[in-house]
């Protein structure tokens, strides 16, 4: 777990600010949820491994006893879908029919920490509830292109000087893969595991999936699989190489509708079921409310998206980084989620659809700050880091009432004024400023502050002159 | 613990918002530090009571042992201050010579849950670290007072037109209470619990007090004191009662000067050692400062305030607010802070001074809703609950997409639209619109849309058109 230094706060608090306004402007409203939920809300709901993962508090007070069961009864929140589950149960009444939320809070895993994964972590989801409207499958695409759009996730092409966006959203169904399964002999006992296994396909290949099914007694079904997946798998390299050299947004909206095209035939031939054709009938749905929508966002179907979460009932989506140049890879997931329709039934008597989506705060700050975004984003003057415009700094301590007072009289006029808090002649304020990353520093001495003066230094050009004391504000806002 | 629906966030998010300007006005810089810390941080820092309410971490993975200090190894955060005191000591090199900060996170307690007091509650501290000058105190309070009038924490007075703060400052010394409890011959052994003996007068009285001097052993010295605690006693009931007379800055500040004169013979009078002579030029810096911002507060010296907290070494501070009606308990501390120059060298090598503020924001948001001062703030139009300036809704699955275009050609131009999810004959968007707080509902129905119009309907008024889609925004915005 760590610590977030001013710096680390204001970066993320920017980031945070567009995903909040974005989201709101969708209408989805702001909820939050304690840290802390018995732990009996948690258990359960993440699979064996999750449970595993779960922070546990210490009982309280009471005599404790060595069984592992007793000595806790509250736990740290491991995600945010499980509280919306129990949200949604236990205030039934005082929410709307339809509930759009969006929640930003830290989760706890008890995970082995490693680069890039921490204990105490923050989501970002999205959720609207009490729908079964593919629109809202929809609009959450929407949303997160938006929020990716505005965080600065695109490119200029130096030749054609059009911009465009380095992510593409994948898109799948529950039923196609149960379909694909289907048409491959996988008994439905079995469909969970062999998702499982499948869903490695990207990260562990071909051969190391085919064991797997092997070892799940399904080696018949990969191997009527394993066409299927050749063809998906070239088809997917085809698509984004031919992505990466479409540069004007007419030509990317040809081609997204072209390669699902190609796509869906590759998945209708393959699955023959009426669990598939009711996925396919679901993305397709998708696509056409997108393409009225005319946002400029690639969106991709992926037969072999599973997301590993067993509680995804329909829609399945991921939102990946295009690399920025040779070296990244390809596979940066930075969001993720689904249709649940079926997980809010376990906290109430009532089964209520859902469908939301979760951005990954942590991944999208180290991307940002890999690129070099925040510092396009400084420069761009939308984001900074300064902790104040102004530092006064006297020698004299008899002048320090004057000095606050000066700093009120500009903070009244919108300056972020910080005084040096010791009036010694041994004080350093330059190099105090420049620790704390002040833009100008202003000394008060006695001589000049007696005709009404004061010495202005631009901390970034090293220019210094003695000004009236009124014309402060206009020399630091030029 | 509780769940925070929509409407509770943003009441919440509103006055944080308006802490954090102010905060970052005065060159405040933001820190969040993990809300788990090491067991072994927390324990020993709060007394043994706290010790008490400290949620602890089951460990994980291994073999538990029956023994307490086995089973957990991390703990929830209890309070800002001392996560701050660690990170100070953890990163001196990353942070500047006189780090000032603030803090806004939950903080959790095992508490029994009670009317106003919760076991997880935020606290928004302050602290400014590496200076023993008073000017640091002097901008606190200044700056807590911003806070408190931008929240609207003063009242208009219907004859004058005066606008009156309805918060005082209270300030105290920990040397004019060693001073006090010197002069009343408490051996310096006993300061400590005469103190916590000392720091309840308020609440339980003069007689209690007295019986928890005699149980100390100490009858003698509360016969001492009892004659200086009466004489206080009656001025502080002075102080207030005048303070309500007076309705002009200029009256204030003339009362603030002269009260403070007088409680300060008082002092003088009793006290006589050295200590209490060094608080009390302790104080007389901070008015002197305070007098040259020259901000409309009321500060007054309180020489029996202690505020429990043992590490305070300094200045005490606390912030009470005034009655809005008779039937209102003078008594409602939002907030109170101090110095406390020992407690960061616990954690590192180096004893480094420190002093800061705590706004207790659950009371604020109490207090705010009691007196009507989040509807205030709505109908002047700076909060807004609503979820979405409109709400979309077609009857028909056809016309979904034209809605979603509309929709985000509608938030384009910066207004939050929802689009109901659902496209059946049966829909009521109207009873929805009002169940989300929209202001508008927009019908998209087949035979108007055909000649590029919708049905408005202002749902404040229930003034309802059929006007050119075009036109939407202009009839929203007016």
């Amino acid at each position: 777990m760590r610590d977030f230094l001013p710096a680390d706060v204001r970066k993320r608090n920017y980031v945070v600010n567009i995903i909040k306004e974005v989201y709101e402007s969708y209408g989805f409203e702001p909820l939050e949820t304690p840290a802390v939920e018995n732990l009996e809300t948690l258990t359960g709901k993440y699979g064996e491994e999750g449970n595993q993962l779960i922070f546990k508090i210490l009982k309280r007070g009471e005599k404790l006893d060595l069984n592992d069961k007793e000595l806790a009864d509250l736990a740290l929140r491991y995600d945010l879908t499980v509280p919306l589950a129990r949200v949604i149960a236990q205030h039934k009444n005082d929410l709307p029919k339809f509930f759009k939320r969006y929640q930003i809070q830290p989760v706890w895993r008890a995970d082995r920490p490693a680069r890039g994964r921490f204990r105490e972590f923050y989501q970002c989801d999205v959720d609207q509830i009490g729908s079964t409207s593919m629109l809202v499958e929809a609009e959450l695409c929407s949303a997160v292109s938006e929020i990716l759009q505005r965080l600065g996730f695109n490119k200029r092409n130096n030749e054609s000087n059009e911009v465009k966006n380095n992510f593409i959203i994948q898109l799948n169904h529950r039923k196609v893969l149960s379909g694909i399964l289907t048409s491959a002999d996988v008994p439905r006992e079995k469909h969970t595991e062999a998702l499982i296994a499948l869903d490695k396909f990207d990260k562990i290949g071909d051969e190391a999936v085919a064991q797997e099914f092997a070892k799940l007694g399904l080696a018949e079904s990969f191997y009527k699989l394993s066409k299927f997946l050749q063809t998906v798998n070239i088809k997917r390299r085809e698509n984004i190489r031919e992505f990466a050299n479409k540069t004007t947004a007419n030509q990317r909206s040809i081609f997204v509708s072209q390669s699902n095209e190609s796509m869906f035939q590759i998945i209708s031939d393959f699955t023959s079921g009426q669990e598939g054709k009711e996925g396919l009938s679901d993305i397709k749905k998708i696509f056409d409310f997108i393409e009225s929508i005319e946002f400029d966002a690639v969106i991709l179907i992926n037969p072999v998206l599973a997301r590993g979460l067993s509680y995804y009932t329909g829609t399945i989506m991921e939102i990946n980084l295009v690399p920025d140049s040779e070296f990244e890879d390809f596979n940066i997931s930075i969001g993720g989620g689904g249709r649940y329709d079926n997980l809010i039934g376990m906290f109430g008597k009532e089964q209520i659809p859902a469908c939301g989506f979760s951005l990954g705060l942590e991944r999208i700050l180290v991307v940002m700050e890999e690129r070099g975004m925040f510092q396009k984003l400084i420069e761009e003057g939308k984001l900074n880091l300064n902790s104040a415009d102004l530092l006064i700094a006297c020698f004299d301590e008899q002048l320090i009432g004057d000095c606050l007072k000066l700093a009120e009289e500009l903070r009244r006029q919108d300056l972020c004024v910080s005084v040096y808090p010791e009036a010694k002649q041994n004080a350093k304020p330059y190099k105090y400023a420049e620790q704390i990353n002040a833009s100008f520093v202003c000394l008060v001495r006695e001589n000049e502050w007696a005709e009404n003066k004061v010495t202005l230094k631009n901390m970034r050009t090293g220019e210094q002159e003695t000004i009236d004391k009124a014309s402060v504000v206009d020399k630091i806002r030029i």
